[in-house]
């Protein structure tokens, strides 16, 4: 048992028998050293990770605390969906946008925000790791290297993938702008104007959006909160829509949070083999797993090159940079040629530097300190819920990501809620955002990835009065 | 007059006087300081002069020389395009692609690249820069400002713009993921699949590309080889195809190289705001003038914020970084949310970077030291092909830009050319390229901007004698 592991036991020990109480403040990191005998590094880590268990918590300039009595976790949602089964042209309205940009703003406290906090991310490393590669830079590359991106970054996320089991090669990653950039395309590789697409319901609006910039049909299929998308349902959705592709999230879905088991998975990229259809697997949230070790995404099933997979480093490394990939299996050709007809290729300063932090180590170090923040906040937001909301609420448990999708009592209207809220600097992301039909009407998504506890405490207690006055009001 | 200027004009004088004759090299830089008592920089600007005049050319390692007699200059195109009346829908075949890629590869002679030399581009200062602005970035700025990004570049794009005399005000600057996005999103924001879109003919690919995306149909309009689109003949295709938007390069077309006008900029935008019609102009090229001033473009006119001016940083400073721009007039905020709904923005290192560079000043003097160097490449290309090429071509004498657009002989198939030349280790950009009929069949355009003459000339000799061979069969 490595050193922290053993001190991080010894204290959850003394808070089971309580030795230490709640609200109790552990030893300064300082402190902590002599007593133990240890390195700053190894209390921090013991401290992460008592963190991440939700047994103690930080407080800015303070230390760390043991965990006020946490109140009974919140229900998981426990129904799949049930959308229409009929498809449809799309129209993202108006409505949808300006709740995104409300988003967006600063000053609102970030409960609808799609990012986790900036502050997560070695920013400073890449900008000095940029700084390197850009002098060395052979001017001639800016053209040989536009198509399909820079080498040694396509080398290192092909590494990735072969050290977890896929056998990737560089020459299939191709690198765009964003995972946003790459979905699109892979859209548009196996679709054409008027073909019907099956969707996970709830979905990520921005599929809802590409949808119907290529006039695209959505076919919503009913989607399980824990498990994703419902198998039984999908072979139907196939049979009765014969649908050009399937867009899915396979791990740790936007917005339900789930993880779809891996045999589920595997017996999904079966039926995709049965009926020859692609799939459009959007993985960017792969690398945040709680858990101890990255889910397989379903393209690692995938024989007959049928599984468009698609990456970034946006969420885990390099917000901003507007980095991403794709692994077009039997499209590769046809994306990259879409690509050279559209944006030509990705930005070279972020892939220089994003290569040269790859190259450099320390990814996989800095992506367990991230993970065990995010499961901490979760943690934090998850308990902050329950405390906060009425009953009749319930509460994703995801195992990775950083956002909770709560059902709130039937008859509490999202829309009403997060204009309410927006006004007074709250945003949150309603339900119907995340549906073709402005479905899931009582539902909303919370994001815990930035871990302002002094911010979204009182916020989130705000939001459970009036969910609670929502309620007494649609039963009344 | 300044003192490199008349030092010019002096070496001009004896050239003409017959002291100094062809294929005499002039004074070292060192002994013409010594002779003339003037620094370095004063001789190097007065031989860039010459050489720009097309009096001296400059040899590798050797020095500068004076030009060996011309040849005549070949006569220009003169008559507009005839294309069908007929709008159609698009397919972009493979075979583009082919040549596309194919222009690409850098062990070719690059006279079809779409690009200049990134020789030319002041790329290691740029990375210095961006080191800077990176590791003082404020984290938070990658979330607030990727929608519409970086407030500092937007206002320097902005404070050009106001210095030519056009009220463009930082907020109504959206900066893109390179022009070509810029081009598609305010494409999109006019349009809806099956509308009908107006281009020039001959046009730029990608214009035909993006329509195709969009399920839209193209209407080319007859275009005069030296001022560009035909206003009778774009008044008429208005009135019979009720057309839903035009794209159009009006200043230094890809690829015919031509400068449409002022009067005529002005009569277009007059003709658009009768007819209620967007316009997007695609201005990527307008830098790269030789004469002494920038272009002004369509946008200028426009009272009604019906020009979609899109510009870009890839041909005149930062190639591969994929930094453009798009002022949308009325649909700013339409093209906004296209982009929050698809890429979201633009990457931060390479926008900082361009920023972090116009803010220390120096882009005028880069601007005028490439603007000499196409300058002087574009009259060295003319004259080899003048030299090489047989009678009965014809070629542009653009005033802008890095291309020449030449007719060949009919009956020369430039397909069947650029297939031999690609064998031979050679690139070109087939006229069939650039039109959606595949029309412009005896046509090629040819790229100055490398003005690697040790491998272009050869290059040209050999097309020169395959063209003259190629005639003489069709004459058969």
């Amino acid at each position: 048992m490595p050193r922290y592991e053993a001190l991080a036991a010894e204290i959850a020990g003394a808070i089971r028998r309580g030795a230490l109480r709640p609200g109790d403040r552990l030893p300064s990191v300082r402190a902590a050293c002599a007593s133990q005998r240890c390195s700053p590094a190894t209390v921090f880590q013991a401290y992460y990770r008592l963190e991440a268990e939700g047994l103690v918590r930080a407080r800015e300039r303070s230390g760390y605390y043991v965990t006020e009595a946490a109140p009974p976790p919140l229900p998981e949602p426990e129904r799949p969906s049930q959308p229409q089964a009929q498809a449809g042209p799309l129209d993202v309205s108006a409505q949808v946008f300006e709740i995104l940009e409300a988003t967006l703003a600063r000053e609102v406290v970030p409960l609808g925000s799609a990012f986790p906090s900036p502050l997560l991310f070695p920013l400073p490393r890449l900008g000095r790791l940029a700084a390197g590669a850009l002098q060395r830079l052979d001017p001639w590359t800016t053209i040989d290297d536009l198509g399909p991106g820079d080498p040694a970054l396509r080398r290192q996320i092909a590494r990735r993938y072969c050290a977890e089991g896929l056998a990737v090669a560089p020459e299939d990653v191709l690198i765009t702008h964003g995972a946003l950039e790459a979905l699109n395309l892979c859209l548009a590789a196996v679709t054409r104007p008027g073909d019907k697409v099956l969707i996970e319901s709830p979905t990520f609006y921005a599929a809802l959006h590409a949808l119907e910039r290529l006039g695209l049909e959505a076919v919503e299929v009913p989607t399980h909160p824990r498990e994703g998308i419902e198998l039984d349902a999908l072979e139907q959705a196939i049979q009765r829509h014969r649908p050009a592709a399937c867009w899915l999230m396979t791990s740790f879905q936007n917005p339900l949070g789930f993880l779809m088991p891996e045999a589920k998975k595997q017996a999904l990229v079966e039926a995709l083999r049965r009926h020859r259809l692609p799939l459009i697997e959007d993985d960017v949230y792969a690398e945040l797993h709680f858990g101890p070790s990255r889910p397989r995404p379903a393209k690692a099933f995938d024989t007959d090159g049928l599984v468009l997979h698609c990456g970034s480093f946006s969420k885990c490394l390099a917000p901003g940079y507007r980095i991403g990939w794709a692994l077009a299996g039997r499209w590769r050709q046809a994306v990259s040629r879409l690509r050279l007809g559209s944006t030509l290729g990705a930005s070279m300063p972020a892939q220089l530097a994003i290569a040269a932090y790859l190259e450099g180590g320390g990814y996989d170090r800095h992506l367990r300190l991230l993970r065990r923040r995010l499961a901490a906040q979760q943690a934090a937001l998850a308990e902050a819920v329950a405390r906060h909301f009425p009953p009749g609420c319930r509460a994703t448990r995801p195992a990775g990501g950083y956002f909770l999708w709560i059902e709130m009592p039937e008859g509490v209207d999202a829309l009403a809620l997060h204009r309410r809220a927006l006004a007074a600097g709250i945003s949150l992301a309603p339900g119907p955002i995340f549906s073709a039909r402005r479905g899931f009407r009582h539902c909303i998504r919370l994001n815990a990835g930035h871990g302002d506890a002094a911010r979204e405490g009182p916020a989130l207690a705000t939001l459970g009065g009036w969910i609670a006055e929502m309620a007494a009001a649609a039963a009344r």
